[in-house]
């Protein structure tokens, strides 16, 4: 039981964990930290938390667990504020979409408290955001990677990992290294890839003439385009190293496609496609691929 | 009234054409011809079709209409078949993907008769196929695009028009060039940008790792590539030139934003992803971008 949450950053992720735990009696009392007023009185008036911390430093205080769930470049200057406020008792955990970037921020700021800082990134992004988009089911089946560090301890690692198993997700353990890594090939390069298909498409004189006849595919494959724009420079900076080989990968492969069709190479176009949905029917259908 | 459709290419645009028109009383008798005998015959079985054709020559000696709903890439051959068998009283129209070379092929091939073709584009892909995929509300609401010849009449355009509108079908006419350069950017290109992603991750070694923390945004952005090899093959083909112009702009695009993390431009990438976001909710809303 957590006598006393505090979310910093109270929007959709910090938000629906703070319902779910509600909603399962695991805490008593949730203060909302965040950068928005209104949004957080609305998230007051929703129930979704029961007061508005007017600080870090003072929501803080007596804490049992503090829940960072804003936007990764955020963080070392979050955590600039928690290395003195901090109390030792409390845990804390986070929701960045980036884990290397953010420990190393961590352990630059948090000195000898890095052992209550337990990282972690439930993936439950949606194309919504604020308090009023947070539920209570938001992660349920959905995975949260803990990437614990030494300094942690095991019986820390697993009240958080409870706490996620409890809203229902699928709590996996990784290094922070392999995190980034495939999170860069998985989620971070196609939300860029999707970025980029349609702000080009709407820089064009006759964009209208495109839109309007755009249908379901093209609809399916820009869904994350309509993520949040700060979110998303975060995590491409945050994530450079590994985002940078990603789309040197992917260009490279467009550019193999390009010669295929360049030089008619029907059987090379075909034979690739048919992998791309072999694999994708594996995938679907959970096997290995 | 169709006293008798032939449906060359009895998969899901076919039979899902020959049902809406039943279903609406619009046709007497559909005849199926097709490369696999086991679809024709569950076609048969289904009453998508009401006979199988044994060869195109034979189905469509008494036929009024003629639909030509098979891989681009087939037409050309289809249309040397046509170019003796197709009667003098019957209209052919398509479903091709691609417009510019199919009018060309049909141009080579069909001589006098070029008047009774009026080339046309449903839009309304799925990743299912088959004749067991199609559906008598497959088009209800979908595009269908016209790009009618100089050489046809203003009746027989009007009376294919009308078909599609009974399937419920929004119908637009453009030219086919028009419709080449809009679905490679809308269309054709997102299908490869999906395929390279899918087959790219597929090809790696330690790909499980990565398709297990794979998402929703993935599972969307990726859905298209679950389509037809060779019907992709074919249309990569087909819309060369668009397409190799599209990928250049794109793969440019993508270079960019690699500037952008390159150089750590926050501000040009969120302004970038502002835009992409601002553009794909003013056309989920229908407004002008």
């Amino acid at each position: 039981m957590i006598k006393h949450l505090v979310i910093i950053g109270t929007g959709l992720i910090g938000g629906s964990f703070a319902l779910a735990l509600k909603r399962k009696g695991l805490v008593e009392r949730v203060t909302g930290v965040g950068r928005g007023r209104a949004n957080l009185e609305h998230a007051l008036k929703l129930g979704v938390i029961d007061a508005i911390g007017e600080s870090v430093a003072a929501a803080i205080k007596d804490a049992d667990l503090v829940f960072a769930a804003i936007p990764v470049g955020g963080m070392p200057a979050l955590f600039q504020e928690l290395a003195d406020s901090l109390p030792p008792g409390a845990l804390l955990t986070d929701a960045g979409s980036t884990k290397l970037d953010v420990i190393a921020a961590a352990r630059a700021a948090l000195g000898g408290k890095i052992g209550q800082f337990i990282p972690g990134h439930p993936i439950a992004g949606a194309e919504t955001n604020g308090a009023g988009a947070a539920h209570a089911h938001l992660f349920e089946g959905k995975p949260v990677i803990l990437t614990p560090l030494p300094e942690n301890r095991a019986e820390d690692v697993a009240l958080v990992e409870s706490l996620w198993q409890a809203c229902a997700a699928r709590v996996a353990r990784m290094s922070e290294t392999d995190h980034d890594r495939v999170f860069a090939a998985v989620s971070h390069l196609p939300h860029l890839a999707a970025f980029a298909l349609m702000e080009e498409l709407a820089d064009r004189p006759d964009a209208d003439l495109f839109f309007s006849f755009a249908g379901t595919g093209f609809r399916d494959f820009t869904r994350i385009a309509g993520s949040h724009p700060e979110m998303w420079r975060d995590i491409a900076l945050a994530n450079r190293e590994a985002l940078l080989g990603e789309l040197d990968t992917y260009i490279g492969k467009l550019r193999d496609i390009r010669g295929m069709i360049e030089s008619r190479d029907g059987q090379a176009l075909e034979d690739l496609f048919a992998r791309a949905r072999q694999a994708r029917t594996n995938w679907i259908k959970g096997k290995k691929t």
